[in-house]
């Protein structure tokens, strides 16, 4: 029983990185449309999508399964309320990456307003806060997440430059006022994207050590660290 | 033993109505500060913050300590697994009706654009629609969620009125485009907030039913139940 019990969890750890590089690849494929100016790129975006819903579904029904037969131990059972909440945080992940996608095709028919530099940053570094926070969570490894909390604030910062960099180029031009909102837009749907990692994150924090860093994460953090 | 798993279930329902009536104080503080250009009102608005993300936390150590030690059956263990989930959309919410508030302290540094209407509409659905999916949630009352999974579309349509509105302002006066990007940024909370009820009307719909509507509601709905 005992090692069933592993194997299941075993496959849920396995299913949860899944939708996150699911995710991961959504997001670089809406960026590299952008960038190359090729919406072709963001087909497999949809299909992808359908795929991360599958799986939220899954892990919900595998972790109601899992709590109502193996009547696991105090930090099992935490960990699997934690993977359903995980779950919804990465399927949330996965619309955020349609809408920019959704926002990349209205972008792609006008010419660019101009190069793109902050955005794919805010992309790269998401990305990799994603990836770290989930891989910490399967390995309950608390200083990868500790290491993800604090890239939070470097892309509050980019996204802030972003959008003073548009409103000024829309203050100057009317005619950019559509292309410009539609960067802020994705601007900001990254910056959520880095909050959803950091809410996973917060979360391997809580299941590792019974400390809830929820609300007052910035305290507990020692910037040095990073 | 029964006696006692009932009278705990019956807090936690208290609990998640004392959170879904603490946002929609948040989010009607926020929207009369803006409408009686009023700065005052929006102080409440940061300690009511501070009690939601301590009854999030409250919730889930509730729903984890009444699974360890109880054992509920599968419906019951369904329904606290949704809690967990539940919990965190309201305090994502409070989360969005705290960033409302900072927006509106902007906002009201400025002389207003035009006179709200359509935002302080979108308010009054969006909260009916948070306070509608709890109720329907504590008494599974899975046509009440089905009224609410219905409005989503009605807010999203103000959503896409007031954006078209407010470009149609920046577009002629650029010193409008602040402001107009401000509220732009509201009415798209707004919305996500309306979107934060659909996701708990969806989960009523899962427990009370097992039907997972999250992601084909719009197939299952009869648009002339509304």
């Amino acid at each position: 029983m005992e090692r069933h019990f592993d194997e299941e969890l075993a496959h849920v750890k396995h299913l949860l990185l899944r939708m996150g590089a699911l995710t991961e690849a959504m997001l670089d494929a809406a960026m590299q449309a952008l960038v190359r100016n090729d919406r072709s790129l963001l087909d497999p975006i949809f299909t992808q999508e359908a795929q991360v819903n599958r799986l939220q579904i899954d892990l919900d029904e595998m972790c109601l399964r899992l709590i109502a037969l193996h009547q696991p131990t105090a930090s099992d059972l935490r960990f699997l309320l934690a993977v359903s909440k995980i779950n919804t945080e990465l399927e949330r992940l996965g619309d955020e990456a349609v809408n920019i996608a959704e926002t990349v095709t209205q972008l792609l028919a006008e010419p660019p307003l101009k190069p793109f530099e902050i955005i794919p940053q805010m992309v790269e570094i998401a990305n990799g806060m994603v990836k770290d926070s989930l891989h910490a969570f399967v390995s309950l490894d608390t200083e990868r997440a500790r290491r993800v909390l604090i890239r939070d604030d470097k892309v509050d910062h980019l996204r802030d430059q972003v959008i003073a960099e548009l409103l000024s180029y829309m203050r100057k031009d009317s005619s950019a006022i559509g292309r410009g909102m539609d960067l802020i837009i994705v601007a900001k749907k990254l910056e959520r994207i880095a909050d959803h990692a950091t809410n996973i994150a917060e979360d391997v924090i809580f299941v590792a050590e019974g400390k809830d860093v929820r609300h007052h994460a910035g305290e507990k953090l020692d910037p040095t660290a990073c």
